[in-house]
C-alpha cells in the first residue's frame, strides 16, 4: 500500500494522557503513537527562564495517522473544545505518504 | 546547505531496535534518530481499552533523513518485508528542507 | 484559528539542552517541544556498529512551531553558527497547518 494520509500531532499536558487516548480511539482512529515530551510555552516558563527537569517531560506528543483528513480535523476539534480552555496544547496537521502499515 | 530531503519515519516494536538500526545503516543512510514511543494499534489494545504504563513505551520511532527519496523507499521496503508480517509497524514519508547538518 | 506555520526541528546533543532552549526563546519563538532522542550519526558509531544504551538517549529533538518562516530560518542559522562546528546536529523545516493552539 502507498497512500496519502494525514498526520495529526497534538502536544499537550501529560495529565491528559488517558483521556486523550480514549478520545482518539472513540473518534475512530485505528491507533496512535505517544512520546513523552517537554516544552516551554507561555504557561511553563519559570522565573529563571529555564524549564526544570520535571517540566522537561511533563508534556505528551500524540501522533495520529488517518486515511481521512476529515477524521483528523474532527479529532483535533474535539480535543481543543474539550481541553484547550484549561490546558496548554497545540494541534497541527501534516500530509504524509504511508508506505507500509501493519497493526499500528 | 539547504536542500529538499526525504524524512522516513518508522514506528514499530522496541524489540527490533538493534536490528533496525543495523539495517538502516547497512542500507546507506548516514544516520538516524530514535525516540522511545508508546502507542495503541489494533494489537496493543488491552481489554480495558487503555494502554498500560509498560505499553506506553514499548515502541520506537526511527526518523531517517535521506537526500535520496529512493533510498528512503528502499529502507522502508526492506523493513516492511523483513518485519511487518510479524511485528506491528508503520512507515511513512514526508518531504522536508534540511537547512544545516553536521555529523547527524 | 487555522494557519500555515513552519515547523523547525533541531536534533542535536543533549548537553546543549539549556542553551538551545534559551536561544530559541530569546529569538522570539513562543515555545518549543523537547523529546529525548538517540541516534547514530557519523560521530556516534561505536566500533561494534551499534549504539550503546547510553548513546540511545544522548540527543535531543527540539520542535519549534512559528507563524513566520523567517523566524524559523533565523533560529536555525543561529543554532548552526553557534554550535554545529563543535556538536553534531541537523536542522530542518517542514510546513504544517496549525488548527488550535493554547499557550504552547
Amino acid at each position: 500500500m502507498t497512500q496519502r494520509a494525514t498526520k495529526l500531532v497534538i502536544i499537550t499536558e501529560k495529565v491528559l494522557l488517558r483521556e486523550l487516548g480514549q478520545l482518539v480511539q472513540r473518534a475512530g482512529a485505528s491507533g496512535y503513537t505517544l512520546t513523552s515530551a517537554g516544552g516551554v510555552g507561555s504557561r511553563n516558563i519559570r522565573s529563571s527562564g529555564q524549564p526544570t527537569v520535571s517540566d522537561t517531560y511533563s508534556n505528551i506528543r500524540i501522533e495520529v495517522i488517518t486515511a481521512s483528513e476529515e477524521l483528523a480535523r474532527s479529532i483535533a476539534k474535539q480535543v481543543a473544545d474539550r481541553y484547550f480552555a484549561n490546558y496548554s496544547g497545540i494541534a497541527y496537521l501534516d500530509e504524509v505518504e504511508v508506505l507500509f502499515a501493519h497493526n499500528l
